[in-house]
């Protein structure tokens, strides 16, 4: 069973907004067994979204529409949905009723035509009734080939894919199943670990995929299969897995798949040895702290950050000892072991992380050379500390001294 | 001038990675009188990427495609580039020496065949040097139709697009002036600010396109226009712009295009009038120290943040009374007042953000409702607070209490 997704907005086409949807619809699709054929991102014009429609029928089975669905000008795509499937719009008095508690509820203004409008569906199309926005889902069937459109807002589109579109693909259809594994390996480059686990490779059967995705500091390993024989895959897969980690050693961190980003690698150890974190960040300014609070729970671990930005804020705030700033440079290890120090004893955390280097893109309060990170970590035990040199990018920077701090953070919390 | 972006990988159809690429090209590409037909992301598959290659070329003069450049088995765009040109690929030097460059500087690990092989490159191509990793552009014309393969990682397609493929599009076209300004609108929803400024936008000359661009607790109003006409687009869509601010009057914060995102006019106003600033964070995590750090100059301004993450946190780190927060509530206006009062003093900064909530899924350390968000201002003159029900989605209730939270400090800064 195949898919296509057609996200609809000219933001897309100028770069506006990054199109989210179409990897959490992916994602949402492949967990019940359907795979994406493709992505396609169109303008907020009528023949070209026809066009679309008409080559995404000819090459799936089921086609995702997000976007276009807002009561201004500018949202075309329900009327465009009605001429392709040469139908009237006609209003669906459940989703007026859903408009009007919103308004009452939430906006407390007047409520317009343009917003009862929304309440206008194609008559071949059930309606997807979407409790968190006034802009209703809409499911069409022709032929053999399903339509759904879906409203562009995020929160919208994913409780509507969790609450009706699954349950409705799943009912309809008998679907394989598909499994992603993702390993982590952290220290060594995609073409080195590909030498390495060569013989491993050609060794896969025909039917696990395996692809490499290198990013800043990392390569993330898949491998892939699908079928309906969903226990000899699970096996086949574990098996394939339990053969390649001693091969990658210690580069390997662990499976992205099972507990997700390192970020939730760490919080579950964390959580799960009772441990506490704080985190002083100078160069990485808020992310160390953002990616761990992003996710919930965090508040079984998380007992704070300071973001030492100015090098007086490490001196007032982080009570790093001025001296040692002036006979070693801010941008030092001995200012990130000390940082990381402070931050351990004024959060009261078993495990402290702290950063301070120079992103650029030109010197700051230091001499270092752009790139230049260090990075420190705070134990019972003492503090480790290591320096980077993360090229001269400044998001680069930044988020590779993100991840080198996550992944120094969990060898030190194996081994302590 | 028709573009086509196809960015190529499984990861992008499974959900793994958000194609961020594609928004940066249609970016940059609009910014030299290129307009973006059509965005198509497709599978490792070789008879996939030819034809998707086939159906751009009958759609549009050039078509930018990323990804699958890379050393290992799973990437197959080089090859079928050349197959769908009829070509064969051949070694080119000086790409091998930029490779064994790379290597020598900063691998410093055996250089393997399929590192070499990155050097191979169809004959019929120009090579456009990748001096930030082993993988080269690409430029291939045919008939009138100009192909350009990127790689994949994201800062090596960026400096690509800048130093080679804008100056040599803008030199072999002569293309049109394309102009948008978006008009950054906070506290009404799409469909009110719609009615509101109704008749400005009947009467908008044609060649002037308006969208609405609705996010969490804010809608982007964008005027866009295109033409060889550079002078008259300017004078037009600023005219336009002066019209509608007094209809839209204390909503609109700030033209984006001119200063960015939020924090970025932020950035500007306080980095204007020499005054600091100092974040104490809760419920945000960090988000607001990251959003204002990710961009360069933070340093001018920015003085830090506590994110006090933890109860105890507040009180040890950020000095609040233990007992204001035993009356209060840890989720209070009188504890973010406080919060606010103690980073302004302790970071010794002339504005201080805070923020305290419950951002879900559960109830935390105190009984507020999921997504209730106190946020405080404080300045010279005092503090000011405001309570916010944010709804009770975890991503949705940070995000717009960040945005909440730039919506008030501007106010104030304006105000003090």
């Amino acid at each position: 069973m195949l898919a296509e997704i057609i996200t609809i907005g000219d933001e897309l086409l100028i770069g506006q907004v990054i199109d989210t949807n179409s990897a959490f619809i992916a994602k949402a699709l492949n967990g019940i067994g359907v795979s994406i054929y493709q992505i396609t991102s169109v303008q907020d014009d009528k023949s070209h979204i026809l066009k679309a429609f008409k080559d995404a029928e000819s090459r799936v089975d089921i086609v995702i529409i997000t976007g276009g669905l807002g009561p201004t000008k500018d949202d075309i795509t329900k009327k465009t949905i009605a001429e392709y499937f040469n139908d009237t719009l006609v209003l669906n008095q459940s989703v007026l009723e859903n408009i009007e508690h919103i308004w009452k509820k939430y906006i407390k203004q007047t409520l317009l035509q343009v917003n009862k409008d929304q309440a206008l569906v194609p008559s071949k199309s059930k309606v997807l009734m979407n409790i968190n926005g006034t802009a209703p889902g809409m499911w069409i069937e022709k032929d053999e080939k399903v339509f759904i459109s879906l409203p562009g807002v995020p929160y919208e589109m994913k409780a509507l894919i969790s609450t009706e579109v699954l349950p409705r693909l799943t009912s309809k259809y008998h679907l394989p199943f598909i499994l992603h594994r993702t390993l982590l390996v952290y220290g060594i480059g995609e073409s080195t670990l590909a030498n390495n686990i060569e013989s491993w490779e050609d060794s896969l059967p025909d039917f696990v995929k395996l692809a490499y995705l290198p990013s800043l500091g990392r390569v993330r390993l898949r491998l892939s299969a699908k079928g309906f024989d969903k226990q000899k895959i699970e096996v086949e897969i574990q098996k394939q897995i339990d053969n390649v980690i001693p091969i990658i050693k210690d580069n390997f961190v662990g499976i992205e798949d099972e507990e997700g980003e390192p970020e939730q690698v760490i919080a579950n150890q964390l959580t799960k040895l009772r441990k506490t974190l704080a985190v002083a960040e100078s160069c990485t300014g808020g992310k160390i702290a953002e990616r761990f609070t992003t996710h919930a729970g965090a508040s079984k671990y998380f007992k704070g950050s300071i973001v030492s930005y100015a090098t007086e804020t490490k001196i007032n705030v982080l009570g790093v000892a001025e001296d040692l700033i002036e006979t070693h440079s801010v941008v030092s290890s001995q200012v990130a072991e000390a940082m990381a120090h402070q931050a351990r004893s004024i959060f009261n955390a078993d495990f402290a992380i702290a950063t301070t280097g120079n992103a650029g893109p030109t010197k700051g309060d230091s001499d270092a050379e752009v790139g230049t990170v260090f990075i420190a970590i705070a134990h019972k035990n003492g503090v480790y500390s290591e320096k980077f040199m993360l090229g001269n990018h400044r998001t680069k920077v930044i988020n590779k001294a993100v991840n080198k701090a996550f992944e120094l953070l969990l060898k030190e919390i194996f081994k302590n």
